[in-house]
């Protein structure tokens, strides 16, 4: 009998030459309605644990213990990997698996180097737009295109209903930035917040079923006149807020200061750490300065205190940063941080592209995913100028799919070549259906080759729609490799007949 | 009394805060009809060297014997260096100046590793598409978003006149795949084409003011059979056509044979060799494979050869190459062509995205920029699937705009960093309408703000659209710089009264 709790989902394609390819899918549990939310496929397993009366259920502490649990096995058979690997990468730190005991209905995943580099998109409303279904349907749109977290930052009205509607049809990891509904609750006065607000917060989410919490414990007193004379001095939200709560009451961040008692929380719930750079540059000219790099310190220390408490950690990293001081970034954070995951948004290589800030970061994206970073964080073409609608969703996902399968590729992760070789298989034989298919974005593919050559017959047709029926290097060169294995079977021929090959 | 001709052009911009900044420009003069043609520029310079009877007027025959022309001058000032050095890289070969005696109308540009990156736009229609009028509107249209040269790759009828009025009306370097135009003389067939016939059509398009030749003339017999058992095969239509020719002859590629025949027309007019990858991988699968590079070698010792002859010489690159793949190239290119600039096609970093080609391929043309290479070519969103409309061209060009600005900021280039800066700034103090200035395309940068803050006082508004009025972070940092500059007065005021320092 099959456990259908275990079904790793994934898309399967049959191409026309009769290859079968399997493509890690994201998408979640299709046609169920807003109101309803997906199965709850985790139910079993965490229940389980309950009643066996586990105090600190997360996957750090169960792989710490050498318990393989069903959310390692199920992320083992949908990365194609050993499961006893997967326990060990997620005991050793250096990779976490999101999973909330309140989220059943999540699908799990996993985040660290040696696995598929992942990316993250965020969605949410603001002050400014847009309502709950909006955001619902912009999870189910990021996740259709390949997201493989999302982060909820709402700021507007309705927060903890949105964010109800969110969890309850994410087959995804749900991350959240706490501090925004904190400062809400306070009335947007930063100086008002405190320690119990924001684990009241904190609990509210957890119980709602949040899967990471980006905390901005690492903006230290001390570190804030070091952004004075920066060219954008703080650009991190959450980094501002804790700024301005640390000088108006000239103490120590209490983020930093009751680390312990926000561990307390986030092991019950096993939510995993996502320690936000809230001193992040937010220009180029401000990129990998000790502003930054004394707040990644402060990150590396805190991985310490949570890993003590069993809570899965991931860092997050820059921002803005030229492509030569890109791997810098890198380098440190694996000293620093002990190799907790990095998770970076972008990072952007130039400040000269608003509207095209999707690609900007992609650059320095791939690039930092190549050098170990585990999650991207997508970047939308409206990023710097206004929120994103869906079609900004797409291009943000789209964009950052590319990104990360660059970086796998550059990694020689396992297996990651074979949708490449497919795909230029395809092309090359002009199987222009199967072309499509294996593309990240099939939809897209097909109306370019439309608009060129709209009949049904040129989706067989045996050149590009670059160069026409009589001009085609493909064609060309199929003739070229018939010729070519033509002289080379005359050379077997030649030398089967002992002659001697001439040059 | 100020000469005209060598008016250097540029873009400036007066901030609102009264700062100015001058931005590199290559829309060329404005306002002049297709059939007019824009003012010929070059026309006295040229002149004084017929007069003295010249007989190798390029500009590395004139660098070699320590001139410094009117093109090298104008380069000079465009480029804010040394006159003298500018002279030094031509002579030494690191650089090109591609300017056709022929071509008056030339804004002369330079290219070559020490000098800003440069982009290169392809144009052109085919036997299925498109008009002359279509063809120059897409010249001027991809000038005015950047493109450093413009590649006129028609194939179908007309490409005689479609070429001169590209011409007529280019302040921009063209360049040309000659053999296109060749095969197009001998009906299509391959194996029809001979010397006579290439030369003839290098002349014919050398007299018209052609800048620079593509010329495959490193596909030699013997590299053919290495492409028989790749994913993709030859993928370069100049590349598949020459294997033709030489298998259908069994004879060595005649612009190999004939090289110096060819040199011969291009030191006559100063065309510069573009010395075409015709085995470039056209799948990462075929990255850096002994068929790429042994076209490579060959194209070194023809880049040898063609300095003997004074003439400038630049080398094609790949292609489709996995990012860590892509050092390689560069390395050994300097290497084995003795430091000629280098001129890539991207490279592509992954197959997958057919539709978003010009991302996959801005990601390996920053960074192969970032290592050296001196020109990168522009891939459209259509790429593979069919033929650039106007929207592609303009998302091709910004997108490389990107790629190669990222180049200069990661090599430092001398004054790179100053628009970057000054758009930060620009964001940093709310000075929206700067931002736009500063931006590659003000026009959708502007779009893009309108569609969430439409109204006209929001461009003066201070908070970003994404965080909505009571909650954004720039505006926070501003307290936070407010505040912490107050400590910091504080701080000297406690100095100066020969107090001590706290930590």
């Amino acid at each position: 009998m099959t456990d259908e709790s275990m079904r790793v989902p994934c898309r399967q394609l049959k191409l026309s030459n009769g290859d079968i390819i399997q493509l890690y899918d994201t998408a979640g549990p299709q046609g169920y309605a807003a109101g309803e939310g997906i199965p709850k496929r985790r139910d079993k397993w965490v229940a389980a644990r309950r009643a066996a009366g586990d105090k600190t259920p997360t996957q750090m502490y169960y792989a710490k213990k050498g318990i393989i649990t069903e959310e390692m096995q199920f992320v083992a058979m949908r990365e194609k990997m050993d499961a006893e690997f997967v326990r060990s990468e997620v005991a050793r730190g250096r990779a976490i698996i999101p999973a909330n005991i309140n989220h059943p209905e999540l699908e799990p995943m996993i985040i660290g180097r040696n696995f598929l580099v992942k990316i993250n998109a965020n969605i949410g409303n603001s002050a400014l737009a847009s309502s709950i279904d909006e955001e619902v349907e912009k999870l189910r749109w990021a996740t259709k295109w390949g997201a493989d977290t999302v982060m909820d930052l709402s700021t507007g009205k309705n927060i903890h209903q949105t964010r109800e509607h969110i969890i309850r049809n994410a087959a995804v990891p749900i991350g959240t930035v706490p501090i925004y509904q904190a400062l809400e609750k306070v009335k947007g006065k930063a100086e008002e917040l405190n320690i119990d607000i924001f684990l009241e917060t904190l609990i509210e989410q957890a119980e709602q079923g949040v899967d990471y919490f980006t905390i901005h414990a690492g903006v230290l007193l001390k570190y804030i006149p070091l952004t004075a004379n920066r060219v954008t001095g703080i650009v991190s939200r959450g980094g501002s807020i804790m700024a301005k709560w640390c000088l108006a009451h000239h103490k120590e961040n209490f983020l930093y200061t009751h680390f312990e008692d926000i561990c307390e929380v986030m092991k019950k719930y096993d939510v995993s750490f996502s320690l936000g750079d809230g001193l992040r540059p937010g220009s180029t000219a401000d990129a990998n300065d000790e502003a930054q790099f004394s707040e990644l310190r402060t990150l590396g220390e805190l991985t310490q205190v949570a890993w003590k408490h069993n809570v899965q950690t991931m860092i997050e990293g820059p921002g803005h940063v030229p492509m030569h001081m890109i791997k810098e970034n890198m380098d440190l954070q694996l000293e620093i941080c002990h190799e907790a995951p990095f998770y970076t948004l972008g990072p952007l290589v130039t400040d000269i592209a608003p509207g095209y800030d999707h690609i900007t970061s992609a650059i320095g994206a791939a690039m930092i995913g190549w050098y170990g970073t585990a999650m991207l964080c997508y970047v939308t073409p409206k990023e710097h100028l206004g929120l994103p609608d869906k079609d900004d969703v797409k291009q943000g996902v789209i964009t950052y799919k590319i990104a990360a399968h660059a970086a796998d590729l550059a990694k020689n992760h396992p297996g990651a070549r074979e949708r490449d070789d497919a795909l230029s298989k395809a092309r090359f034989e002009f199987r222009w259906e199967d072309q499509f298919d294996l593309s990240l974005d099939p939809e897209t593919a097909r109306k370019y080759h439309d608009q060129t050559l709209p009949q049904d017959g040129m989706k067989k047709a045996h050149f590009c729609s670059m160069c026409g029926p009589h001009f085609c290097s493909m064609k060309i060169t199929q003739d070229v490799r018939e010729i070519s294995q033509g002289l080379e079977a005359k050379s077997e021929e030649f030398k089967a007949r002992g002659g001697e090959i001439y040059v």
